[in-house]
């Protein structure tokens, strides 16, 4: 299974690719493709520092979504209509929402659009065979990036197809410690995307760094 | 600080108050007070099985109100409007919220009011000067009545006042291994509410039982 990484260039994009890369096959995209090139250079002198082999190419986001079995869409809420309005091609394709649709006033909370959730918004503009799982939502960019931590978190996943589901769930559980958890139908997603602005909140007013979470 | 249960007679309401009994006084209220009366002898006889000693009497809602100074709402979400509008008195009060709007289709997801919370929902109906506080939401009842197993979860607490947040805080740090994390304002509880359908779809869809939550 071929991943590619829409965003792959952004700190989250970034930390995936470095965590996804030893174990499958991952086309980082990026709006400029020299950045997607730099970054894939980045991570593959930090994993072999690391004694890590990774299969890693860098390109546009269009040939990330080309060439790849399952995409995830590393962007910001505010950018996912631009960046999918100027991609085709998701036919038949998984697509990875790890997107968080987040409004920051006194506090972090969960601003989400008409659709319910950025999960499903998502669906929304992608062709009617593509499939929408939302997954990744909750763990932090640095966290990502923290390659000499282990991930030890619960991954909650939303899909309306078993089979993706299954899939995505894999790739979670390939992940260092990730543990995938269904978390139901993707009109579910919303109940997920929310945690985020919990942690962030949890972070803020408790003085701490990248809360993650656990199911127990 | 006493602490008086409205809905004390409930699965979560009984076993918030084997829990809290050993550490503080607390006054179970209930519709009927027989109930109420017989919920403190069932959870005074658990109790001193396992040799703890506890501070414990029942009687009505409004008692509960009346004589305590914190009270915790442990009551469903449907039943918060009428409950409230029976009773009087929760001037100068620390009012604890556990409660979740929740829906249930194929799935769980998160219904709240117009008020964008219970607790916001609760705070409007309560004098100005009674001080809202949600905490304790995202434990299932089950896990509460388990007095032989640790209750090893994180706890978000949310509220408007410093001193009164600190105080339920406190109670919540009390309470076997719970840990209490500041989770902001008032208006900040709608996504610790929506955590708990999110749990109750993790426990559904991967056949487990009374799933909670803990920040890392």
């Amino acid at each position: 299974m071929k991943i590619g990484i829409v965003g792959g260039t952004g700190d989250i994009g970034e930390g995936m690719t470095l965590r996804l890369s030893p174990k499958h096959d991952v086309i980082v995209g990026s709006r400029e493709e020299a950045k997607a090139i730099a970054t894939c250079d980045t991570c593959r002198e930090a994993l072999h520092e690391r004694d890590q082999e990774c299969s890693l190419i860098g390109g546009s986001n269009q040939r990330a979504v080309d060439e790849a079995d399952i995409v995830i869409l590393a962007i910001p809420f505010k950018h996912v209509i631009p960046i999918l309005k100027a991609l085709t091609g998701f036919e038949g394709k998984i697509v990875v929402s790890p997107v968080n649709p987040i409004e920051r006033t006194t506090h972090f909370s969960y601003a989400p659009p008409p659709e319910g959730s950025a999960a499903m918004m998502i669906k929304g503009l992608l062709p009617p065979d593509a499939t929408v799982c939302a997954a990744f939502n909750n763990i932090a960019a640095e966290k990502w990036r923290a390659l000499d931590e282990e991930l030890d978190y619960s991954v909650a996943v939303c899909c309306d197809d078993d089979s993706a589901k299954h899939t995505v769930m894999e790739i979670v559980n390939s992940v260092s410690r990730l543990r995938a958890y269904d978390a139901g139908p993707l009109r579910a997603a919303s109940v997920v995307e929310s945690v985020t602005p919990l942690l962030l909140n949890i972070a803020r007013f408790n003085r701490l760094k990248d809360v993650g979470i656990r199911f127990v």
